[in-house]
């Protein structure tokens, strides 16, 4: 088949056939075709779309590129996957609850990717863990403890790792097809079957409309509807840090408190952490309705077996699991210090986005690819939205490197606060649960 | 500038600045930025379009990318060019005439390109023949002849050579502001300060319907208004072979025919470039009423100083110009065959794209840009649109390397004609002048 006649077709606005969408997604992964041809075809998806057949068929063929894995497991493999959070580290809370309840958690996670972080990062800064894994290895944790995580195999979907790297280079990253073809390319090729998406709305998130978030959750439960698998979307809110905890080290301590007891469950992160869980233990089949998911990831919760899991999980990775007992054991910043408010009043927005970048530009992320990241650094935010500030009051507690580095964070983040005089509400947490059978709002 | 920000800007459909423009165009010249990032330009250009602004500064970004050339004549240098027609020499015809009504015509014209001939091959035709001059020598030969053909020089207009060839590729060879900035960056490079554009129209044409025609003549008349440059457009038929000739010597003997006197001048390959020289000659200031141009022209057809000036200019580029009194000393084809008519009836319509790629197939033109073309092949329609017919009488002439070829080539032709019982009209010739002050239908 000619190429040019795939890039002509959807140039004039044609929907491409299941053949053409393969020959594309395997020239992509075996390089017979330039980076030129596809980026003139990646513009023109970009520009005149793809339906939802045709993006099904795209997810599928970008899986089918590379290897698949097929994990023998004695329960459904799931997953979640979230579209990039600031604070967010809601994969270290559920992934053991979900455990705990019987399910089998095969999560492949990725590296933080500008603002946001990566659980992968985080995980790295626990002592001695492993994140990369022989496949045979990681199944096999996932059996017997019932999760693990590590990050993403160069062998999956090489079709979507070309297409990747060349749409943060052509403008076309932020086409909706694209995207979740992308997302769930990768994890139907790690094997899983249930997937719960976390798509995040708000000034941190990716998209920044809840009506472009609701479009993207539902390309993606589209593509499970047409590829027969299990995927449910949760748009949930990113107009500030979802935990208190921003960087990898200072992430990795707030799982271990909401998983140690020493946090309300009713505080954001913790609550995030037990929908989506839930919503896994539906898709795996461990409970029949969300409220009996809840119960048993609440109890799981309080009696200590989510801690319990973390710290098998931990130990099979290779990881010093007396950090769940020991938080000093995670690598700490030199400098600590607060950032006291600049007036009395409530905080009343946050810029989600500016937060991540201070962080990042910490060390906490990554500027360049090859940048290694500091785990010990970030930032705590002691306010969220709504929260009343007394002037001189602690509103963040900086971990940095150098003091120079906390007197610049402390800039960058009051730049990204705005107050207000009067109360106002809270950040709104839940959106909207997109799944087959339409748009709820929640 | 990142690069990125202007593929952004496009994709958006912003309109693009002068100084982004400039970036796009010097960075494709200079090899500054990856083909990737072109095509996605491209592309984001075809899909979301390009003002008459930024269409006029691409050209002349374009044609400021490499040398630009400034001919010291003592006449304003004036060119013509076609969007590309089968069987179309006007150029051998129309580049004398003018020269002979005291026109300086400083011509530089491209190869064939797909099922359309090119001026550059057809002149390789005649014996000794140099398509390839200095640029003094060039120059002086318009200074002293009146008019001289030569092949693009490479080192014009840089810019777009990179662009014209990604293009080709990448499925963006229809856009009106990239087929019109690629048109006239060479023209300006070259030194041409009054250009004739003729934009071909119907079956064998770029531009199928009289509308699209329309857009893209008004496109290169406003980038020549927005340059400072006399710009003409005038879209004219290309429903059948404008010649009865196709094929580069059969071509160049036709219009020796024509220049000779052999040939009445109303018929339609002497009428349309009597037509455009006329054009020519109001751009040259050498006449003040195309009426007044019209009747200088065919003065100079009736008395012989066009063919006069054909001689001197195929002498001033080295070649035998005793082909003009005995065109036998042209390549000829050994096998030369008619095609008989396979009904009777009238001739109502031309597949004319698919009469072009039956002489590029008999090897008149290229199918692979390293082919080397046969001179000699080609065909001779005895009939045209409207010509009443009778079955087995001669409807075209072949001109065949081989009789294998000549049978293919039968049954090419045959299949591109359409035949009808009742009489119909000949085909249009002229379509419409555009120029500064609008479209004027002809």
């Amino acid at each position: 088949m000619d190429f040019l006649s795939i890039i002509e077709d959807k140039k004039l606005g044609r929907e491409l056939s299941r053949e053409q969408i393969r020959v594309f997604a395997q020239a992509a992964a075996e390089g017979s075709v330039p980076d030129y041809q596809l980026s003139a075809l990646l513009m023109a998806i970009r520009l005149n779309g793809m339906n939802a057949v045709e993006t099904a068929e795209l997810t599928l063929a970008m899986a089918e590129s590379g290897a698949m894995l097929a994990p023998e497991l004695s329960g459904i493999p799931v997953d979640k996957h979230s579209t990039g959070g600031v604070g967010d580290t809601t994969t270290l809370i559920l992934a053991p609850l979900v455990a705990a309840c019987g399910g089998k958690v095969l999560k492949m996670s990725g590296r933080g990717l500008g603002h946001t972080g990566g659980t992968v990062d985080k995980m790295e800064a626990i002592p001695g863990m492993r994140v990369t894994l022989p496949e045979d290895e990681f199944v096999s944790i996932v059996e017997q403890v019932g999760c693990a995580v590590v990050g993403q195999s160069a062998e999956l979907a090489p079709a979507d790792k070309r297409l990747y790297a060349l749409r943060d280079v052509t403008a076309t990253v932020d086409s909706i097809p694209l995207i979740a073809s992308s997302v769930l390319s990768k994890k139907f090729a790690s094997g899983a079957k249930a997937i719960v998406l976390d798509v995040k709305t708000g000034s941190g998130a990716l998209m920044n409309t809840e009506e472009d978030s609701i479009r993207l959750a539902k390309a993606m439960v589209d593509i499970g509807a047409n590829a027969g698998r299990f995927v449910t979307a949760v748009v949930s809110g990113m107009q500030e840090p979802l935990g208190s905890h921003v960087g990898n080290a200072l992430e990795v301590k707030e799982a271990i408190d909401v998983l140690a007891g020493r946090v309300p469950e009713d505080t954001p992160l913790c609550f995030v952490a037990v929908y989506l869980g839930a919503h896994m233990l539906l898709g795996g089949g461990q409970a029949k309705t969300l409220e009996e998911a809840r119960e048993m990831l609440l109890h799981a919760l309080h009696s200590g077996a989510g801690l319990k899991k973390l710290k098998e999980m931990i130990h099979a990775q290779g990881g010093d699991e007396r950090v769940c007992d020991d938080i000093h054991m995670l690598p700490e910043a030199p400098v600590v210090v607060p950032v006291p408010a600049p007036c009395d009043g409530f905080l009343k927005a946050t810029d989600c986005t500016a937060l991540g970048r201070a962080a990042q530009l910490m060390g906490a992320g990554r500027i360049r690819k090859e940048d290694t990241i500091d785990p010990a650094v970030g930032f705590v935010m002691e306010k969220r939205i709504g929260d009343r500030v007394q002037k001189g009051e602690n509103i963040c507690t900086l971990h940095a490197r150098t003091a120079e580095s906390a007197a610049e964070t402390a800039q960058r983040i009051l730049a990204a606060l705005t107050f207000t005089d009067t109360p106002c509400e809270k950040a709104r947490l839940l959106y909207d649960l997109v799944d087959v059978q339409g748009v709820h709002p929640l």
